[in-house]
């Protein structure tokens, strides 16, 4: 059984799909996988979700081995060697060998009172949000009544300048600049103002020196403020309070996005209990060197809500640790026992296949095995590796054509602004337990 | 100034647009122009928003003598010529001539209570929470836990069988017997029941004889169930209560879509009180025959939101009004006058130029200036109109391209399941108004 259709979950389930002496049960909270990297292009009006999110029972079609269940994991019972999940009604599932693969989630470091004015971006729904809270700013300068009101519309903010950050700030810059340029007449979509800051010393602090160097250059260029050293204090729908090197700041701004942290899903912590694994400050699991749970070899975990040594949280380590889980798995199938204690010969070995991030429309910075890329020849290898990457050649082909248009065009087609994408998260939780409730049995009332 | 940015709204501002003399202000409640024919399209997955639904700002880059606000009217003020809207503070606004194009909406004769479990289809946000709605319906019978559930969850019911209900009815009967088929273990789509029901004697009511008898053929060999001359006395989260021919009859489902009747936006009554203009049972206007609100020679009202004689609520008639009150408006400011009464010469003459609907993926009724006709040459017909009437090249073509590619393939893009899409637009509206609030200018608090 494997929770979670994100990169490690949705590999060990693909690779072991081949093996006809397996039942996989893949569960998930929501239908689709996400090919988060492109995400940030689906909240700024380039992509549809259903072009990086393809249905996951679509990926698994004839393959009667595996069974896709939309549902959400609320316990596991590792004696019991069950899990269970929440549909329609409560369901009980039992398993042989576990893999959680349940992701991780934004955190806002013991402020979640900020996630209503400074929504993060983990999922389609949050990119949903995010492109209409982008979109309504820009309309909402346009019939502002005075000139404060209309420069805090037009005011964005990113908290944190990670890849997520970097990329959103350079979209939007690029959104104001040239693809929504001329359309509005009592403001100038150019006057925008957008702010990237980081308590880190630099933007993209996982990246090596000349590279972030050359990012600032390039953001700062695009029309991207960038502040380093700087740590927010306070969020309201206003703006924000910041810690600077300069002392105390505050920026007037309607639009704040969050682009600062993860911590690993909830699920990480009730399998910690279940279990007695470790944890670090981030929620995240420490698992053994073949990615089993200390002293349950039948239960592994992987991706994001996990920490490994020298292994970072991105798709590429999820995508290896994903394949390594499932070769493994296999092998025990193989020679049809389980190995009690880890040993050097089964444990994990992470290949940095390297780190790439892109500013704007045709600028990316990449670090390669070495090689330090930036500018249009590192945007090219961008470019390839995330269509390369995507999992159905429909999609790479309509994404190709849109990425072209909007090239040669600047236009944007995802333009939509849906006000029920603004509503949070949580009510669309409470409306999931309504809808159950009220749909379930009658006889049961 | 232009209220509506529907196909009615639109018509008359682009015609406009394009003298320099005239100021024209578009003022709409979303950012968008909504192709609706193709609505379903959207719901059922086939379609994004993006390709139906261009940004109104978009269609005007480049005339700098036409505004386009996003804001919503509340009031109108006929003797002081103010159109007040509400945007992020309130906006009053004055006009020259002024015409009133807002639309209509979903009614559920006097049963709102209904709204909840039988959503309408009118706007982009009540596509996507369809299209969540169905496929949720299939993931949720695969997890049922007894097979009364089950069935339920793999009943759809659709109230009205216009073109809206019969194009919806043959989509859903389509996406379970082709798109969905192998893609469940426990249950087979192909068993889904889809119930067509009207309280009219046949499906397509406005339609000939003939069409309609076609219609309800294919429809049937599609596998949709068609109940004629019935009505929903109850709707709930578990099914319906009917009054048929044959007595009183419950169908138990958890999905339940309203395709029945729309009613006048409620801008009609508004503008009938400030105007002593007579409204129909419907909401809709009475407006004398060159389109004006009796007695205002400088209000006109079109589209849906108005009755005329002889003219049905479709998209080629608020065209043709639209044209005619461009054409009108113009010939007033090139002779210099405002003719106090209208004349013979200046009434609409409508011209009837056929109707369609659209069964399953190739299969179509027109009825086009007398001639009727069905099947594959119908929907050639059907498609290259619909085509014609997009707004722009770019979208045609990747219009053109999906139906291409679902054509081949029964593949369907857009399947993401979205909770946040569930949320019913009342809360959406609240949340405008709370973010509103909040983000007022503290000076204000």
């Amino acid at each position: 059984m494997v929770i979670g259709g994100g990169f490690g979950g949705l590999k060990v389930a693909r690779r072991l799909a081949r093996r006809r002496d397996v039942q996989i049960t893949l569960i998930d909270r929501v239908n689709h996988h996400l090919f988060q990297p492109l995400l940030y292009q689906v909240g700024t009006g380039i992509l549809t979700g259903g072009q990086i999110a393809p249905a996951l029972r679509d990926l698994f079609v004839g393959r009667e081995n595996v069974r896709v269940l939309l549902a959400e994991v609320t316990a596991i019972d590792v004696d019991a060697r069950t899990v269970t999940a929440v549909a329609g009604g409560t369901l009980t599932l039992a398993y042989d060998t576990l893999v959680v693969a349940a992701g991780a989630r934004d955190t806002y470091f013991g402020h979640d009172e900020w996630e209503r004015d400074a929504p993060g971006m983990k999922s389609l729904d949050d990119a949903y949000r995010i492109r209409t809270r982008i979109l309504s700013a820009f309309e909402l300068a346009e019939t502002a009544q005075d000139d404060a009101e209309r420069a805090a519309w037009l005011t964005f903010v990113l908290v944190g300048a990670g890849p997520t950050g970097v990329e959103l700030a350079g979209q939007i810059a690029y959104l104001a600049r040239h693809t929504l340029a001329g359309h509005y007449r009592r403001v100038r979509s150019e006057d925008a103002r957008i702010v990237l800051l980081d308590a880190a010393s630099s933007v993209l602090p996982s990246f090596r020196e000349r590279l972030q160097r050359r990012t600032a250059q390039e953001l700062t260029r695009a029309g991207v403020e960038i502040r380093v050293g700087t740590t927010a204090t306070r969020i309201d729908a206003h703006g924000l309070d910041l810690t600077t090197p300069d002392g105390d700041a505050r920026i007037d701004a309607h639009t704040v996005l969050w682009t600062a942290g993860v911590e690993a899903a909830p699920l990480a912590r009730n399998l910690a209990q279940a279990t007695g694994a470790q944890t670090d400050r981030a929620g995240r699991l420490h698992v053994a060197t073949d990615l089993t749970i200390q002293g349950h070899p039948d239960v592994f975990a992987i991706g994001d809500m996990v920490t490994i040594e020298g292994v970072p949280g991105v798709a590429q380590a999820a995508l290896q640790e994903g394949a390594f889980v499932a070769d493994l798995i296999a092998r025990r199938l193989d020679s049809n026992t389980t190995p009690p204690t880890p040993t050097p010969a089964t444990a994990l070995r992470y290949r940095d296949k390297g780190s790439m991030a892109i500013v704007g429309r045709s600028w990316a910075v990449a670090d390669v095995r070495g090689l330090q890329l930036t500018g249009r020849v590192a945007w090219v290898i961008w470019a390839a590796v995330h269509i390369a990457f995507l999992v159905d050649w429909q999609k790479r082909a309509e994404i190709i054509r849109r990425w072209f248009w909007e090239f040669v065009t600047q236009d944007r087609h995802e333009r939509v602004i849906s006000y029920v994408s603004l509503l949070p998260d949580e009510l669309a939780r409470a409306e999931v337990e309504t809808v159950r409730r009220r749909t379930a049995r009658k006889s049961r009332r």
